[in-house]
C-alpha cells in the first residue's frame, strides 16, 4: 500500500462516537476505527480522542497519519472552514466556545486538516458515492443524537449563507415538545436521540412508566441510550421504546413532507446512527408517515437509506481533502 | 405610444380578482385593469373575464390586444407551459379538470399567450424588478386566498421537479386546523384567506361569536371576505377579525422560520392580496412571530413587502413573453 498522495483520512465527529477512516484515491476504505466521544472534559479531550482514533484507522491501513495526504473532519457546531475552528458544538462536552480543532489536529497528526459541517459532508458522500448518485436534488436526513439535514439542489450542495440544512429545527408542532435547542416543537424535539432519551428518562423516573431501556444501557455498559440500545428495546417489545420510536418516525415523516412541499426534491436519504441502524423497514415507515402531509402525492420521491452506512460521514470528511 | 414589439401584456389570475397590465420594454406599466374573478360557471367564463380585463388594460395603453407582442398569464393550479393548459385550479369555479387556457386566450386576444405558475412569476417579478433585486436567494410568500410560495436560489428560480414552492402546505401543527387542500395543520389552514373566511363563518354562525366581518362584506357588496374587508374589520377593532389575523401572522412566522432553518436564505418577500394590503406593520409582526423559531437568529433575514404591490403578479406574467 504505502503512502499514496491520494490516500486520505476522514473523521466523523459525533455526539456519541468518533468514526475514522482511511481511503484510497477511489475513496474505498483501507482501514477504519471508532471510539466513543468523551462525555466529559472539553474540546482538547475530544481532539485527543479524535487523533487516537485517526491513528488507529491509519494503523489498520498500514500507515502513519503523517503519510496521509490530508485529513478531513465532519464536525457539528459552527464550522469556520478557513480558520479550522469549531464553535458552540452543543452535543460535545465543554464546547460552548470556539476551539481551533483544525490546527490542533494538524499538529497531532502531522498532516493538513480541513474541517467541514458533519451533515454536509455526509450528504455529499451519499450524493457522490452512495445512494444519491442517480439524483440531481436530494435531502439528507441524519437521524442520530440530533437530527441534521443536508441539501443537494441542482447537483450542488446548498448551504445557503452557510447555515442551511437545519432540517431538525423545522417546526412541526407549535408549542410542542421541548427541543435541546431551547425551542419548542422542532422535529429534533421528537426524533433526536438526545431528546428521546430525556423523554424516556422523564417518563420512567418521573412518571413511573415501565421500560427496559435503562437496564439495557447499563447491561451493555453504554453511557447513554445508543441506537443499538433503542433497537434492542424495540425488538424485545419494550412499550415505551416502541412508543417513542413511533413518535420519532411520525415527526420525521411530517418534516420530510414539509421540506418536499417547499422544494419538490427527487429523493430523500436517511442516514445517521438511528437511520442506519433501523434501516429500510423504518425508511418505509417514515415514508408512510410522510404521505398524509405530502402535497404532490401522485409521485412521492423515494426515501432511501444511506448506502455508506456508518462510514458515510467519515468518507465524506475525507472528500474535503481530495485533490 | 403605438404597438411596440416589446409592449406586452400580463394577467394575474387570482381566486378573487383578475389583474391585468400592459408594460413597455422596460417593464413599466402603460395601462392596467382589474375585475373580480367569476365565482360561478367554469373555466370558459374565467377565460372570457380574463380576455375582457386584458382588453381594458390595452385600451388604457391606447392599444388593441392584437398589437401586443404577447400576453403572459400567472395561473394557479397545475400549469403545463408547453401545452398552455391549467389543471385542477381549486380556487376557481368548476376548474377541477384540464382547460386549454393558453390557446383559448390566444384566440380571443389575437396574440401569443404563455402561461406560468402565478406564484413563480410573482416571485420572479420581485426578484428581477422589485424588492428582491439585491438578494441572491429569497422566499416569496404570497398571502392571499391561499398561501403560495416562490423560491429564488443562487440567483435562479427553483421549481424542483415542477411543483416546488408549496410553502402554504408546510405543516406547522400536526393534527391541527383543516386546510382547503384536505390535509391538516398546513400554514394555509391558518393564514389562507379562504380558510380564514371558513373559520370566521364557523365561529360566527355555529358558535355565535360576534363579528362585523360579514356585515362589512354585505355593505361593500363583496362576494367574500376580501383583504379590504379584513383590513376594515381589524381597523375598527373587530375582535374575531383581530384574533384570526393574529393566528395567520403566527402561522406565517412559524412557517417562514421553518423554511429559513432549512434553506438559510437572504430575504423573504411578502406579497399577495393580504400581504400587500396589510403591508410593512404586518411584515414586522410576521418577523416577530418568526424569531422564536429561527435557528440562526443572530442575523435574521429581512422580511420585505413586495414592492410591485398588486401589479407584481401581472408584471411577472408579462416577463414570460419577454424577448
Amino acid at each position: 500500500m504505502g503512502a499514496g498522495g491520494a490516500t486520505r483520512g476522514g473523521i466523523d465527529l459525533g455526539g456519541t462516537k468518533i468514526q475514522t477512516v482511511v481511503v484510497d484515491d477511489a475513496n474505498d476504505p483501507l482501514g477504519d476505527a471508532r471510539r466513543p466521544t468523551p462525555q466529559s472534559g472539553g474540546p482538547a479531550d475530544v481532539a485527543a480522542a479524535m487523533a487516537e482514533a485517526m491513528r488507529d484507522a491509519a494503523a489498520g491501513a498500514g500507515l502513519e497519519t503523517g503519510a496521509l495526504a490530508g485529513v478531513g473532519v465532519g464536525s457539528p457546531g459552527g464550522v469556520d472552514e478557513r480558520a479550522g475552528t469549531v464553535r458552540g458544538a452543543k452535543n460535545l462536552p465543554g464546547w460552548e466556545g470556539t476551539y481551533a480543532l483544525g490546527p490542533e489536529l494538524a499538529e497531532a497528526l502531522g498532516t493538513r486538516v480541513r474541517i467541514g459541517n458533519d451533515v454536509d459532508v455526509a450528504t455529499d458522500a451519499e450524493f457522490r458515492l452512495g445512494v444519491g448518485t442517480e439524483y440531481d436534488s436530494l435531502l439528507g436526513v441524519f437521524w442520530g443524537t440530533g437530527v441534521g439535514g443536508g441539501l443537494v439542489l441542482g447537483g450542488k450542495p446548498w448551504v445557503g449563507q452557510g447555515s442551511a440544512g437545519e432540517f431538525g429545527h423545522m417546526v412541526i408542532e407549535r408549542g410542542g415538545a421541548h427541543c435541546p435547542c431551547g425551542r419548542r416543537g422542532c422535529i429534533e424535539a421528537y426524533a433526536g436521540r438526545a431528546a428521546m432519551e430525556a423523554k424516556a428518562r422523564h417518563e420512567h423516573e418521573e412518571k413511573g412508566r415501565d421500560t427496559d431501556l435503562f437496564k439495557l444501557m447499563r447491561k451493555h455498559d453504554r453511557p447513554k441510550l445508543t441506537s443499538g440500545i433503542w433497537e434492542r428495546a424495540v425488538k424485545q417489545g419494550d412499550k415505551l421504546a416502541i412508543h417513542l420510536i413511533d413518535r420519532a418516525v411520525d415527526a420525521l415523516g411530517t418534516g420530510i413532507a414539509s421540506a418536499l412541499n417547499l422544494l419538490d426534491l427527487e429523493a430523500v436519504v436517511i442516514g445517521g446512527g438511528m437511520g442506519v441502524r433501523f434501516g429500510e423497514p423504518y425508511a418505509d415507515r417514515i415514508r408512510e408517515a410522510m404521505m398524509p402531509h405530502l402535497f404532490s402525492d401522485q409521485r412521492p420521491p423515494p426515501i432511501r437509506v444511506a448506502a455508506l452506512g456508518d462510514l458515510g460521514g467519515a468518507i465524506g470528511a475525507a472528500l474535503l481533502v481530495e485533490g
